[in-house]
């Protein structure tokens, strides 16, 4: 935990909060917690700053915490991603919300099982704080958005362009030509939807769709992932390229 | 399972293998394999090729291999590693042969906890199927050679230059300033050793003991993740800077 995310409700007017539990546990054991000492805080949403510790005893330590004026901007790249199956999904929450993405879209495949959008895993109760366990690793307060679609093609058609208007929209598939440094570094600063398939890979019609769609097909290299581990690949190179853009244009890392 | 691995003993020498148990399953399973259907082999640390399923009763399939000529080469990139907490190094070893690593080097550090090196999940009995499972899934045949070494000093200054003699040598460290992509380009076609610290990160003895034997501290972005989203992140970062640099000299991708 590189920072300590707090709900806005759990902070009063004086800028006042008591962490109990797991958080008071891991700030004294981990960080051996005692007055006057300062710990990176963030409020979910909003700001980060620092906490000074005003006392702490066993199960509860007590912050004073001061935020900075401005809120973090969104990671600058969203996720469209066919869910992989729920136990490696599970683990997959928390490295998304650390690698930077301000939203990700879950979307059924002609190639993911049904079922896989009917467990826990998909549901807030089990995300949400996995997430957020996420936020605290990288030392963000940006909560990535959530949406699940079970239909493709209406995703594709109907609603995807009130998630992701205009932008750069980039397709991984196996074999594709062109790099996402090269797609990216061609259109500086621009936010970017990355869509990852599933273990199998988009059938015909939705490669089809998605390119009717704006999606242009970035290749994945010459080895072929595992579904999770191809998703943080394609995510670090995507920050990657965009930051190596920005900078190149002199403009902002973009997240 | 894109490509099945099959140990040097198993073929014989007509080339005709029977798999049974689990990959057996895989054939009858995931492919439907029946006589006459082709699938691709490898032969461990050898050429891969195409099997030709001759004949499949439950429990037992019996497949004639053809192998290519040529061995596929290592990849062009090693792994020095000081090692995350047992569970989450047993979910890295198919990740990092899947990503592609010619050598894994795991090493002690003043953050790792020694108990790490007494576990089940660095012995080769564990680690071993892990690594084919990983290879199988990216379809490669090279198996990652994996030393262990629990002092750092003493495989800093006395055993490293003969794992990884010349070569390009990067260190990854939050807030160093160079890139990974400025380091590789500049030495296209090397060999490439890249160390990946502890969650706590190196300490000053060792970032020094690191720099003084010819390593280049690399930055690891804004956002800090946790060692294993660290390794899958700079792992995919390093091979696609290797790659866009042999491309830009018109020599091999180099792995």
């Amino acid at each position: 935990m590189n920072l300590i995310l707090l709900e806005p409700g759990e902070v009063d007017a004086a800028g006042e909060v008591v962490l109990k539990a797991a958080r008071a546990a891991h700030l004294a054991g981990v960080l051996k917690a005692g007055p006057g000492q300062l710990v990176r805080v963030g409020l979910l949403d909003g700001p980060a700053g620092t906490g000074t510790v005003l006392d702490a005893v066993p199960g509860a330590v007590r912050l004073r915490c001061h935020f900075d004026e401005s809120v973090p901007p969104l990671p600058a790249i969203d996720l469209l991603l066919a869910p992989p199956r729920p136990k490696v999904m599970r683990r997959l929450w928390a490295q998304l919300a650390a690698l930077g993405v301000g939203r990700i879209i879950l979307t059924s495949a002609a190639r993911v099982e049904r079922n896989y959008f009917d467990t826990h895993v998909l549901t807030p109760a089990c995300y949400r704080p996995l997430l957020i366990e996420g936020l605290q690793q990288a030392r963000d307060t940006r909560l990535p958005a959530v949406s699940i679609h079970r239909r493709f093609r209406i995703l594709i058609e109907d609603h995807l362009d009130g998630l992701f208007g205009s932008g750069l929209r980039l397709a991984a598939h196996p074999g594709a030509g062109q790099s996402i440094d090269a797609l990216v570094s061609a259109r500086p600063g621009e936010r970017l939807l990355l869509a990852v398939g599933p273990e199998g890979g988009w059938n015909e019609f939705e490669l089809a769709l998605l390119q009717a769609h704006r999606f242009q097909l970035v290749g994945t290299g010459p080895r072929t992932l595992r579904s999770d581990t191809a998703c943080v690949a394609l995510l670090a190179l995507a920050h990657d390229a965009a930051g190596r853009a920005a900078q190149a244009t002199g403009g902002p890392a973009g997240g």
